[in-house]
């Protein structure tokens, strides 16, 4: 598909994916796509991830329940990152971290030192079963 | 610095850092920095990326004067992304696209094409002069 041509892929065939929530603006998380995933994320409607440690296509959400309802894909002016704009399904409020925070960002740099600012909204035990 | 030896750098000594807008919350761009860069944004309180084409340090807006003030600095979960909350100078609304866009995200995926959904804000021909 054309539209899939159009991404600059880098060396290892991935683009940069930051996911936004819709509503509140927050930046939830950072991952990876190769072409297959941003072909099923585009179909599904739900955020599908490359796995860069397990090697394999991630559909967020698929052992925690936490899926993330795709809004609108945006790719930036050098065609090589996308910004998804989500809601973040599962918990109220959203959880997309698997610390069981809400955003990934929730280490702040406070005099020269990394603090955690999010609170754990559910105990990751709880989250991912087995 | 010990808060700068607790960012896992990638391979090539760099870390992908997002930048979102104070205030509206909007994503505007996303680049790339090495230790040196993180370092000296940290110090100067202004984003200083590292520049993978040219290969050297890039104080935003050194040349259009679009400078990015930097109000906060947050680490992810893995500790190999960061997220700066910024206000972009030098243009009411700010621009930190090289296009002359309030944000590089300005391409959306529609009905399967990439449609340019943000209007140019000055023409890039009077933000880089020479």
């Amino acid at each position: 598909m054309e539209w899939l041509d159009q991404i600059k892929w880098d060396a290892d065939g991935l683009v940069p994916v930051i996911a936004q929530e819709q509503g509140s603006g927050d930046v939830l998380m950072f991952a990876w796509m190769n072409r297959e995933a941003v072909a099923r994320t585009a179909e599904l409607g739900q955020a599908v991830y490359w796995s860069r440690s397990r090697r394999k296509l991630w559909h967020k959400g698929e052992e925690s329940g936490h899926v993330q309802q795709v809004h609108s894909i945006r790719m930036d002016c050098d065609n090589d990152v996308l910004l998804l704009t989500i809601t973040q399904h599962g918990h109220e409020p959203g959880i997309a971290c698997h610390t069981g925070r809400h955003s990934c960002f929730f280490q702040r740099l406070d005099n020269g030192r990394w603090t955690s600012v999010e609170p754990v909204l559910k105990d990751p035990a709880h989250i991912y079963k087995s």
